[in-house]
């Protein structure tokens, strides 16, 4: 029996070891990718973001704890951290989380250390989620630091898009993050038996009027969370509104209210055609990578290497430039 | 006489507009650059990047104001704003700088919001550069906001790149920043009047030795910048050891020095043949970059838009997988 298939059977270590294959890119990890493709789509993808200190992880435990508990469903847990794109050695929290889930066979969690670009990690992250999804996990949960492009590639990524905030981290991370509260499905303020967890909450809704405007006229309909656009002559679509949640993660205070928020948010992605949308942006966005790989390694296997030496060699003295070199090569 | 001709003839008016066309990317735009790039390769780009709050566009009046009348150098000042991906539309505090230098027809200052994904601002910020460059602008300032890998993308971009830190702002951002330290040339302390700033300065001579574990070893050189390897067995190679430089940027205290250590940097640079090294690696990333645009979208010329909706809808129903898609596609 091949490694896929194993997976498909639920073997831990066969997944564990595609999980390898395929963040290290490698032959057997994108052929696995290829014949587990037909098995994906299923699973519900949830983004976890925020900036140090917020308490992320400790959510993510809660959050795979309750939806064992509560729903029966299979987690598995994605740390992504690309805080240090040059030495790649972040120390993420395993051991710790390992005390409250490491005995349960239907919980899952790997990290990953950013190696390459940006535009690797989205990659590497989404072919990962792949074989979770594969492996039959109901919910994955990607866990990314820091404030930046990661984010954004992961929210495209995610079905659901947790932000994570808490009081007293300052306005400067609120400033920073401005970009980030834009791509928030639910705002989680974590730690809210702090100090200051009124302003953090008043700071944010403020954002969120700025950044879904909206948001005003129909802010008075409390929990209605799908409202209709402002504009009844356009084509009348569906907004989903940021719920802002307080919660105490490391008492597990808020956690079921904050998974209804979650569960809300999938209802809305079903009824508004959202879900398939954005399946369909990303299988798009996962197609055009593709093709534009092998084009550019098909052409470059073609070109002679000397060629190829002799034109940078041009490029650099200034003789030619980029853009008509190109075109030569081309030709 | 064409756009491209009064660029060179240092017309204000023919950079401001072919700073727009090559934002927008348009023929017109791509044109100017093929033409111009004989001219580039002169100027010493210098990137400065730090969180909100620093004081990073203070400090860039001031570079820009010495750069002025201790080198007569012309000056470029181009302001990137990643932090608001998706709607582009943050303020940059232009008008202020206005006050202080607009009246030198010697510095050109140019705003831009990111628009498109982090790889289309850096290459947008790369091809701005170029006009500047050939626009014979000594010294181009590129500032950027943030925390992520828009910064790494520019310190690739600059020749030298100046981290800005100020005290006070609290451990979660020097811990968000870990890797940003890791990119800098050059770490300034700006608001060193404030308290905190022994304990920001010893915070981020801590990182260093991180992230430089070869200065630990040559620290008690003081002022020695250019250091040998510490392993005498590999090839010997020269390091750069990151300053660290406080200032007042209001009060334009240790501009000057500030001012010194870049130049410092610089000698660093053409002496251990790292600014060739850079600018090749600069040059190659550009030509990889336009291969691959130009062979995909040759590709997408050729293939029938119905052949392309046909394999897109395939896989979307998962009877076909984007890596079989590809292979058959490209049959």
């Amino acid at each position: 029996m091949n490694l896929s298939q194993a997976l498909l059977n639920q073997n831990r270590l066969a997944l564990t070891r595609l999980l390898t294959q395929v963040e290290n890119n490698t032959k057997q990890g994108r052929e696995a990718l290829n014949e587990l493709f037909p098995h994906t789509g299923k699973a519900h993808l949830i983004g976890i973001t925020g900036a140090p200190g917020t308490g992320k992880s400790t959510l993510v435990n809660q959050l795979a704890l309750y939806y064992r508990k509560e729903h029966d469903y299979r987690v598995a847990i994605l740390a992504v951290d690309p805080s240090s794109p040059f030495t790649g050695g972040a120390v993420l929290g395993d051991r710790v989380r390992m005390r409250d889930l490491s005995g349960d066979q239907n919980i899952f969690i790997r990290s990953m250390a950013s190696r390459g670009s940006l535009g690797g990690l989205a990659q590497s992250t989404s072919a990962m989620v792949q074989l979770f999804d594969a492996a039959n996990y109901d919910v994955i949960l990607v866990e990314t630091v820091g404030a930046g492009q990661a984010e954004v590639d992961i929210a495209k990524l995610a079905h659901t898009t947790l932000v994570v905030e808490a009081p007293g981290l300052g306005d400067d991370i609120q400033a920073i993050k401005a970009g980030i509260l834009e791509i928030a499905d639910v705002l989680v303020i974590n730690k809210a038996d702090r100090p200051g967890v009124e302003n953090t909450e008043r700071a944010l809704k403020g954002m969120l009027e700025l950044a879904h405007p909206a948001r005003r006229v129909f802010q008075h309909h409390g929990q209605n969370m799908v409202v209709e656009a402002e504009e009844k002559d356009e084509e009348q679509e569906n907004i989903w509104i940021p719920e802002v949640k307080r919660i105490i993660a490391k008492d597990g205070d808020g956690i079921a209210e904050l998974g209804e928020a979650i569960a809300r948010h999938v209802d809305f992605l079903r009824e508004s055609d959202e879900w398939s949308r954005q399946t369909r942006t990303q299988l798009q966005t996962t197609l055009d990578a593709l093709l534009r790989e092998k084009l550019f390694n098909r052409f470059l296997d073609k070109l002679s290497p000397q060629v190829y030496a002799k034109t940078l060699s041009q490029i650099i003295k200034r003789e030619e430039s980029p853009w008509s070199a190109v075109e030569r090569l081309l030709r």
